[in-house]
């Protein structure tokens, strides 16, 4: 009995891929039986996620596997429900078939998942799990979150599509907060039709349309000195591609209004996780890692005031971005997801390049576009604005279509 | 032994309140036993809520008692961690004593808590047993949520102040999401001294200045119709107390940039509540009670266009109303926090005067002031400005000063 999916690939498939790979790549944390996978696999459903698998990282709930956070603190941990992500893309007919490796609370301390494309390079994260697993075959889509960078660069690294939604357009019930004014739930797939269908799914919103203008901005940003000499040539290379297929490319300079996002941001998050982690700090300090002990004792310094002049600076820069935006008739700007390729595995890599948009609320997906010098995964970013994911998604569809390798 | 707190009850005397009028107040849904109350109480404590006991709404997660949400899906769900504000108020020093009595989900459908002031009026939801817990003294202070008018209609009901800070200037981790656009944290006491501290205690913030001005604008509202004549006299009465008190209230007309909001509010909160609660849904929708299942039901037809248009209309009104403030100066708008007195306990009254507030994200507080026709608490809500909580903190001390009579 072969379970076909229509990524090309077959459950049974997904499954003798996580057997070959697992101890080499290990993006799971906790996986239901093979037997039960299969099981499952063979039950009628209904709803546009009929015969996917799902990971899900294991800061989101789940009622039927353990979710751990990537702490001891939250050894066999066990949530009475599902995230409500999780719920809306089993009722669209997914089939859950395990839990993939987060970093610790979905911060930075690099855990034991490995880049599939080459074992000595982090997959990113802190989705870890969920990029490599879908990068590898493993398992045809997984939710990841992402509060700085922790979709877009694992993505980026892994080279599949990642994407993250405006905030606040799908709940966060189940999911663990990391920051508040930041988090979002997002998704990898292996090309742009599977993300369109993920987000049809969970919002029951069209994908087709969204106004879509054929304008795109190519904006280097003020982070441009992180960018490696392979994350100019792939921007350039990107920019070249869709004006081929008939899209205006605007340069665009760093903006003004963007400036102080950068700084602005990271006092909100360390004020919010000093918070967030009341409970943690309190009762099981010493299960901390080491880095993130001590960022939580130099957050404590950040008052009130601090935080909210941070947050003001924040409002200005989102509307002003709107207006820009508007004003400039963009789709999406088009920017570097990452410096370059996947760094080696001391460090889940740097969101330099993620941050701003993040802050911001906007949706932002990436897309693999070519191989750097290592013969690693590069892409590009795209990003759009608040509210208007499915004109982003269009975007998408047309950059990755004239990138010419849809998978 | 007599554990003195601040507000002039001590620890035993709050027992002693407990243990004579729990069967008829019916407040809690799960207690500390006395004896283990007694015990923490003399153990040394620091912080600003040191000899503070605190009732949690039984919506918002502790690690040492079941949290339930009102559902019997939830019957004996024993989260791992404390949820984010409850937390904070143990690392400042507080007791949590039990979880207080929710509506199911924090929504609409009448729990078992009377009004200790009549027992056959409702309480208030859906924060019923911690605004009845606070006005009975069965505890100095209760952590409530608001997602429509769920502390300030239950404060008003109840006789006690009750405060709902901007959205997002708290964590919501560990809080059941019920509409992750419009969820707050807040809390009730008996003076707006203690919300104060309660304030201080979860930001770090101080919570005097906060630049304010010494104007007020008072506030009928597109929703005036559906005030009882006790409230127009309440909202009189407060306003010359007010202005014999040198605050300067002027009168404003119902603002056309908030006339959409009520409606679109109504919209986005479906559209989410249908998707938040995708597990309650697909999993046990038969313990699901009648009222919350006809709603789950009709959200289904809302679809995403109407949704984002939704979020459009809040978005302007957002922005119109900064604007409208700024411009005008106020401190805070008075407005009426409900209807009138407490109706009977088939409902959990009408939370007309509450939701284009809480749409809005900014923060409001509840101050009783006088009694109405048949005896019962009434008094009037301050709404401020977003992110500007402190300022409203002032402003609502100096108005209790003007009623003359903080408790």
């Amino acid at each position: 009995m072969i379970v076909v999916v229509d990524s090309g690939s077959s459950v049974l498939e997904e499954l003798q891929r996580v057997n070959e790979r697992d101890s080499a790549v290990q993006a799971w944390v906790a996986r239901h039986s093979d037997e039960d996978i299969i099981e499952a696999s063979t039950t009628p459903r209904g709803g546009p996620l009929t015969g996917w698998t799902l990971g899900v990282k294991d800061v989101i709930n789940t009622y039927d596997l353990p979710t751990e956070r990537g702490s001891p603190i939250y050894a066999g941990n066990r949530p009475t429900e599902d995230a409500a992500c999780v719920a809306l893309a089993r009722e669209a007919g997914a089939l859950v078939t395990g839990k993939t490796v987060t970093t610790e609370f979905a911060l930075f301390t690099p855990n034991v998942t490995k880049n599939p494309h080459d074992l000595n390079r982090t997959p990113g994260g802190s989705s870890s799990g969920s990029a490599a697993a879908v990068a590898d075959g493993q398992v045809r889509s997984a939710f990841g979150t992402q509060t700085v960078g922790s979709v877009i660069r694992p993505a980026a690294f892994c080279g599949v599509v990642g994407f993250k939604p405006t905030r606040e357009l799908l709940p966060m019930a189940g999911v663990a907060t990391l920051s508040h004014s930041f988090d979002s739930v997002g998704w990898f797939t292996r090309n742009v039709a599977d993300c369109a269908t993920m987000f049809r799914s969970l919002t029951a919103g069209a994908t087709t349309g969204g106004s879509f203008q054929g304008k795109i901005g190519r904006y280097l940003s003020h982070q441009w000195k992180a960018a490696a000499p392979e994350t100019a040539t792939v921007v350039d290379h990107s920019c070249s591609e869709l004006t081929n297929a008939g899209i205006e490319v605007v340069d665009v300079e760093p903006q003004p209004h963007l400036e102080l996002v950068f700084d602005a941001a990271n006092t909100i998050l360390h004020y919010e996780i000093f918070r967030v982690f009341a409970w943690e700090r309190t009762h099981h300090f010493d299960l901390i890692s080491d880095l993130v002990q001590r960022m939580l004792v130099k957050a404590e310094a950040i008052g009130l005031d601090e935080y909210l002049s941070a947050q003001a600076t924040l409002r200005s820069a989102q509307e002003a971005h709107d207006e820009f935006m508007n004003a400039s008739g963009f789709d999406a700007l088009l920017t570097p997801s990452a410096p370059g390729e996947a760094p080696s595995i001391e460090t889940t890599g740097d969101s330099v390049f993620n941050r701003v948009w993040t802050s911001l609320g906007v949706p932002t997906v990436h897309l693999p576009v070519t191989s750097g010098p290592s013969g690693l995964p590069l892409g590009i970013q795209l990003v759009g604005q608040r509210w208007s994911d499915q004109r982003l998604l269009t975007s998408a569809g047309l950059a990755e279509s004239s990138f010419g390798h849809a998978q």
